[in-house]
């Protein structure tokens, strides 16, 4: 999506090799003319796929996967985060661990929200070590659900999140792939046409 | 507004006379159709007040403040919660007293991302002692911005939020004004026609 590219090459900031930082469009900041293009994105690359949720994580995705539900006609259900594992039986859980964090935590979704008839699209504004996708795999599955696909904002395709995803059949459709955030400078994969 | 109303009556639950819980369509699971009314709602009450952000915090206060930040065509930007008061001299900070969980948090706003020209309109889920609000307000005002309005989705008029805001001199706009939750029943404040 090359309105997105644009803005990270413009608007991103490059911390290191592994980290882009995007807070002033997507994580903090949130442009909302390029966030509901983006949500319109995934909703026409998933519009024939029956989807009849939309599953994202607290904070930072509800805002790119609120448009894609609402155009999709579907509810948003998000994954709460919380610090401690605690006994609930009315959630679905699943431990989710932050390689830059360097903690665990768990998410959850309430039993209330996911069903096994759902077809359920998963939406992420990161994709690096998969982790996260992972874990709302997980409980949509211990749901009876089908996972209809992960759609990501912005991927991180040299770390493995992706190909371990697509090894395991999931169907990841990603909106920027970036090859490389070396030298501070970041590139696309090369299937794309680069911005500048 | 009526439609918000209908789904308070129809789809909330009253836990006690002081809790209204709307994880239905709100607060875990979003109702996008509705959430996207509520948006509109909020662009067109305050759409003459020249607003340049809308203020939110995470994580309930996104879904609710997206459209209305898309339809003023302007940024939306949420606070972030923290459990530890951290030295971050970037950040525009205020803390925050939880009466539901007893616990102090803190909110904050990267310095990049509000500035003394700015004319905010601050928009949450509930408002009920006025907490978040009124540390929202804290951080607008230590931006030297300007407090366009507070917009509230569901206000719990039996709490003195509303009333102390409005004392304070700040506009606060509530879609739907909760006068009682007693006896397992919502009833709304007078001025508005009940819905059933």
């Amino acid at each position: 999506m090359e309105r997105l590219k644009q803005a990270i090459v413009e608007r991103g900031i490059v911390l290191s090799e592994h980290v882009l930082k995007v807070d002033t469009f997507l994580n903090h900041q949130i442009d909302t003319g390029l966030m509901a293009a983006v949500g319109e994105e995934f909703a026409r690359i998933f519009q024939q796929d029956g989807i009849t949720k939309v599953l994202t994580i607290e904070s930072s995705g509800i805002a790119p996967s609120f448009m894609a539900a609402s155009k999709l006609e579907v509810p948003l259900v998000f994954a709460r985060k919380r610090k401690s594992l605690t006994m609930d039986e009315h959630v679905y859980a699943s431990r989710v661990y932050s390689f830059t964090k360097r903690t665990e935590s768990e998410i959850a979704v309430s039993k209330d929200f996911l069903a096994s008839g759902d077809r359920v699209l998963i939406l992420d504004d990161f994709l690096a070590n998969g982790q996260a996708a992972k874990g709302l795999i997980e409980i949509v599955e211990k749901a009876e659900a089908v996972v209809a696909g992960v759609g990501i904002v912005i991927e991180k395709s040299f770390q493995p999140g992706r190909e371990q995803l697509i090894n395991s059949g999931y169907r990841v459709e990603s909106l920027a792939r970036v090859a490389s955030l070396e030298n501070g400078r970041v590139t696309f994969v090369e299937s794309e046409a680069p911005i500048k």
